[in-house]
């Protein structure tokens, strides 16, 4: 089964956001054994979108639009599919409510514009959209199945997990599985030098890589007929890599590194806190991303300049002065600083230079020192990172987060 | 003139990256009178490939495709173009020179299959590519323009930026100039209600909105002939936008609200400090996000436990009992708590229900209450947000942000 993605809004066509939209929907659909063949991006003008729609009628089985069913004039894309399929706009009066009873919820009016929200073609399935104002629908017409989507992903991306994948599964045939086997602490070079042989006598299944700041995922794929046969054809390679790469490893599952981290937390018991200066609350804001985590996450302390560190992590003075706040010997008294304070069973504290300002030959921007201690042991790792502002940051996080992981599962730094 | 962007590469089908080059070329096409009306993605197969520049050629005057110029067997679209416009592929010298010098200069030695990257279609102006292997190539017939760019976008921006911008900007006739006017606090509908009569009858400029979360922006563009005429046919229309939606805007300059927050605390000379317990960091990490903020964000806790609120905030064990941690009186008390600590200007915490779990009906998800206190004044808001955990802790952030905003702009909250 082939299947088409077509983004709809002007916005994405004047670069004010990418479409990742397509990107989430076409990285779930190989797993139902459906391929998309083309992305297609086209603004809120209908002749184009029906051109669009129609090109995209004439070469796959499975249409998805995502975005222009919001409840403003230029949101014209049931009209556009309406037209095409030469089906009627029909409101649906449980939609309507629906609606209304979103509105209610979040304690705003309901404006008239919001009315055409509930109207879709003729015969269409209506699907929920639990976190908007904009539900979508499938379409069955002829041998094609034509699916609307809204367009903000928080909103998108729930309605096609919960419905449109499993009503798609059922049209599949040939089908794909991977495995995400992701790694933090090894360039993607020297990754690809490790299973290059894998990788150039590769078939079925296939190997790729990608790289993003300070990670690279390895991803196998297997096409197969039955189940069971999928595993068959991952688990040798997929042993022989995880092998290869070892302790690199976070995840085998696809999962990202603060997710790991947050699990063996709440496994192990492991109560943390964080004092964090150029990160400035990320490591903390990655942690309370994870529902529950408050059970072993006590708290954290973001002490940006030099008299917080003294006043609520009780660095002291002496060392400031004469290591400066980018010191091993600073990040280790704001982690003991910040388990004083918490009694915390791990902490852990990050000071360094994000720049693009504050860097000297002695201590460069990227510089950056992170500092683990439990009630016993005290560790401190100085990392050169290079980068942006932004990417140092990310990298620093990352960097932090992994050596909570490493110390947990027992390997070294 | 109108251009499509036709990026290539299975990886973008399989939805492992995001198209972000479509969005970064069509993001700086706009401002030398050409406009993308189509982003297309095709994966590295032939004969699929081979279809969508044609139709491309068909719809549009300028073609930029992105990706396939690598060394690898799957790297086809030089291929493509060439047999698409009956031109062959010939090696041009000093492009292959380069490639050499470039693996010279990495330490790297050159393999065979390098050689092809120097080939592009007879008559092609080579463009090259300071930052990779692959050259990328312009070429002009008939009446259309084809450029080929390589994928990594790294390689692409500055070749896009230096080269092909500069050699566009000579063919653009009408020109697009926009605004971008951001607000918070009004919903899409609500926005579109109130500016309802000006965006059905515009024509030059063009209005358009479209949200994120708890944000809605608002693009005016005007096309002109001549600079001067742009700011005269955007100037009523835009000041008659601002006037109607008042202070929920933060930004007429396309701006984040973080960074409008952070420029108005270094131009105010205000120090502020943070104590956080929903957001766990997030605010915090934004305000960190600034170079230079650390003049005068002094610092955060991120007191996510009880103990933590008590032990570095100096929260009343009475009102937590009496009250709980998501209260107005504990929002009170850790603002004024981390204020006592820094001693800074401001002071705003954070207290909330962000889910899945931990509601109740009295509380339920998504009940926050956000605090700023003054060495003089306290504010407290209460908040019913929607969404999963994620959308609430980011709008959260936002409704934080904005009450400092609001603040330093002697507005109401």
């Amino acid at each position: 089964m082939v299947a088409e993605i077509i983004a709809i809004g002007t916005e994405l066509l004047m670069g004010q956001i990418a479409n990742t939209n397509a990107q989430y929907i076409s990285g779930r659909l190989p797993d139902i054994g459906v391929y998309a063949y083309y992305h297609t991006v086209v603004g809120d003008n209908r002749e184009r979108m029906i051109a669009c729609i129609k090109n995209a009628l004439s070469r796959a089985d499975i249409i998805i639009t995502t975005g222009g069913l919001g409840p403003t004039q230029d949101d014209i894309t049931r009209e556009a599919v309406s037209e095409i399929l030469e089906k009627p706009l029909v409101s649906d009066a449980r939609c309507l409510a629906d609606i209304e009873a979103f509105f209610k919820r979040i304690g705003r009016e309901m404006t008239s514009n919001n009315i055409k929200q509930a109207m879709f073609p003729e015969g269409a399935v209506i699907v929920k959209n639990p976190n908007g104002t904009a539900p979508g629908c499938i379409i069955e017409h002829r041998d094609k199945t034509i699916i609307m989507l809204p367009g903000p992903p928080n909103e998108m991306k729930p309605m096609f997990d919960n419905f449109i994948m499993p009503y798609l599964a059922k049209k599949g045939d040939l089908k794909l599985k991977s495995v995400y086997i992701r790694t933090f602490g090894i360039g993607e070079s020297a990754l690809e030098d490790a299973i290059e042989d894998l990788v150039s006598k590769q078939k079925n299944p296939t190997i790729a890589t990608y790289a993003s700041v300070g990670q690279v995922t390895v991803r196998i794929t297997a096409r197969y007929s039955e189940e069971e046969k999928a595993d068959d054809i991952l688990k040798p390679v997929t042993d022989e890599i995880m092998k290869r790469l070892g302790d690199k490893i976070y995840s085998e599952e696809n999962k990202e590194l603060y997710e790991v981290v947050c699990e063996l937390l709440l496994k192990k018991k492991t109560t943390v806190s964080l004092a964090e200066s150029c990160t400035g609350g990320m490591i903390s804001a990655c942690l309370t991303d994870y529902p529950g985590i408050s059970e072993v996450y006590l708290g954290g302390v973001n002490a940006y300049s030099n008299e917080m560190k003294m006043n609520l992590l009780g660095v002291s003075e002496k060392t400031l002065d004469r290591y400066g706040a980018v010191s091993e010997a600073c990040a280790v008294e704001m982690a003991k600083g910040i388990q004083n304070r918490t009694n915390s069973d791990i902490a852990l504290s990050v000071t360094g230079i994000a720049g693009p300002g504050g860097g000297t030959k002695d201590k460069p921007v990227g510089l950056v020192y992170v500092s683990l201690v439990t009630k016993c042991d005290v560790w401190v790792k100085r990392l050169n990172l290079w980068g942006d502002r932004s990417r140092i940051r990310a990298n620093t996080t990352l960097h932090a987060l992994d050596m909570i992981r490493r110390y947990l599962s027992g390997l070294e730094f």
